[in-house]
């Protein structure tokens, strides 16, 4: 058995095998071998967060991470920034006839070992196989279940600050130059990371009003999302901006804006000063204040330059990037 | 906007208009409606189900259904198969560029309508698109939650009997028709359906042992799985098997085998037979005994056909239909 075939998609034979020799003890855990249509979890006793994330990120490997890597951090973020303690995932892969079964290995290894990390079980899944057009694709839906620890809210004050917790853009720029093959001196790798430690501690302050990740859209097209339903504006500060060299030196290349790469493992969050200064030191890797919140133009998003001018942001429209989770 | 864009999946302006457009209307809720990357919802104060399927049906619609009326039904089932009662879906579209926006409209009106007939509320969900191959294609992921009614299991006794709920294989014959543009005197239409009601009439049951649909390889393959992992072994008989008469005659025309065709809206059960002729005169729609659980030939499922001989029934192996789900 090299690669998939239809028939690893017909609830047959082949499909049990798949189940039985690579999925099942990939993920092993109580909850998940019976087997049954659907897995039985205990009681939370608690408020649940439910999310779900489909990725069809082209290509699946590249500098960092795979798709299994991001489909499992993908949905633990989501739900961490819905301000959840991520517990349970689903697994329900669509695969293309003549798909490598050792991609697939590497790919629900990935998975486990990302889950595993976070403390987070796998617990049901399913498989579906399409016809073959190039041979290579895979699409991987995760959705999960977590426990509400903190509701959060658009309900910010006046002079809050703006919370980026690394470099922008690192996840966008390495999908771009795996796909299209350029290499650049220095090491490029997708930010792609579990941000289940990180929200935890912002959690613990008071002062926390939001937690988000700025996934496709960039941290511009976020945080436009984060005030456009509130009463409140944003100005963020380009010199405090925090770019990877790299990351520029394909955006200067491609003319490409790092504010609107996508990153995968960077969380936004909006707080007072002083609780966002210690946030900062506790977070580390170059977390840091972006901007703040204002009660001047609001729902609208400025930049002030490095020059002291003032630019409107919008919402990215046009794609320069497609399929980058 | 007419058409799918590869922008509609960026994450930027466009897929915030498709979600605040066309998304969110539809399936409009109080969990949905605050946008965040996950739901929170209620404490259930049970014990969870969860559950998740991608569907990938090859036509997107058929006679009977359409692929948002199979996502919603397919996970709802499931979940009531494992003996839940559902309450929460998650809907993450992977969308072809250049599928018509009219036909998403159709699709998610039919998962919507669905959902609200079934008394559960889609609350959370991801858009993503892929670049254009045929043009017609989508693949929507469901996953869900319910709450744990009633706990089943493998532990059968001797002697109990299998129940289905009515005729076999009319979606995987009606798949077939709409695929191949054959046309048979009679109407054949899909059986895909939400399965909640007839299963909380069999939950009902003290004698139940198990429920499971019979979807992808069919009423034979989903038998041998019910008793692969326990001590007992089972017995059908072809006489009783419920066959739609335009299903036989596709079947006739081209060598398939009804137990082997998949079914989206009929359950199969396991329990006493006294309890188990009650529950076939409140299930209407043709439910029937159709076998027995036996101490002989443990793990292995025997036809008993009607000339009075015994074959034994293996998993779906081959795939005469691939994409019925």
């Amino acid at each position: 058995m090299n690669d998939i075939l239809m028939d690893h998609g017909s609830g047959g034979q082949l499909t049990s095998d798949l189940i039985d020799e690579l999925i099942v003890p990939t993920f092993k855990n109580q909850h998940l071998t019976e087997l049954k249509d659907g897995a039985i979890l205990p009681d939370p006793q608690n408020k649940l967060v439910f999310s779900t994330d489909s990725f069809v990120v082209d290509p699946w490997k590249f500098p960092g991470g795979d798709i299994g890597k991001l489909a499992v951090c993908g949905t633990i973020n989501d739900l961490c920034m819905a301000g959840g303690i991520p517990k349970y995932l689903s697994c329900s892969l669509i695969v293309e006839e003549g798909f490598h079964i050792d991609d697939l290995k590497t790919i629900l290894h990935s998975m486990q070992q990302t889950a595993k990390n976070a403390d987070v079980s796998i617990v049901t899944g399913d498989t579906k196989v399409i016809e073959r057009q190039k041979g290579n694709q895979i699409y991987i839906n995760t959705a999960g279940i977590g426990i509400l620890q903190r509701q959060t809210s658009y309900q910010y004050q006046e002079n809050d600050v703006i919370v980026l917790s690394g470099a922008m853009g690192c996840h966008g720029a390495s999908i771009f130059m795996a796909r299209e093959d350029i290499h650049l001196q220095g090491e490029l790798l997708s930010d792609c990371a579990c941000l289940k430690e990180k929200a935890m501690k912002a959690m613990a302050y008071d002062s926390l009003r939001i937690l988000r990740d700025p996934t496709r859209g960039g941290v511009a097209t976020t945080c436009i999302e984060l005030i456009e339903k509130s009463d409140f504006g944003m100005e963020l500060y380009e010199a405090l901006l925090p770019v990877d060299p790299n990351v520029q030196t394909l955006c200067d290349l491609l003319g490409f804006d790092p504010l609107y790469l996508a990153c995968e493992g960077r969380m936004l969050c909006i707080m007072n000063e002083n609780d966002a200064k210690q946030l900062c030191e506790q977070l580390k890797d170059g977390a840091k204040i972006i901007g703040k919140i204002t009660k001047e133009h609001p729902q609208k998003l400025y930049l002030k330059t490095k020059i002291g001018a003032t630019r409107q942001l919008h919402k990215l429209s046009g794609q320069p990037l497609p399929r980058i989770c």
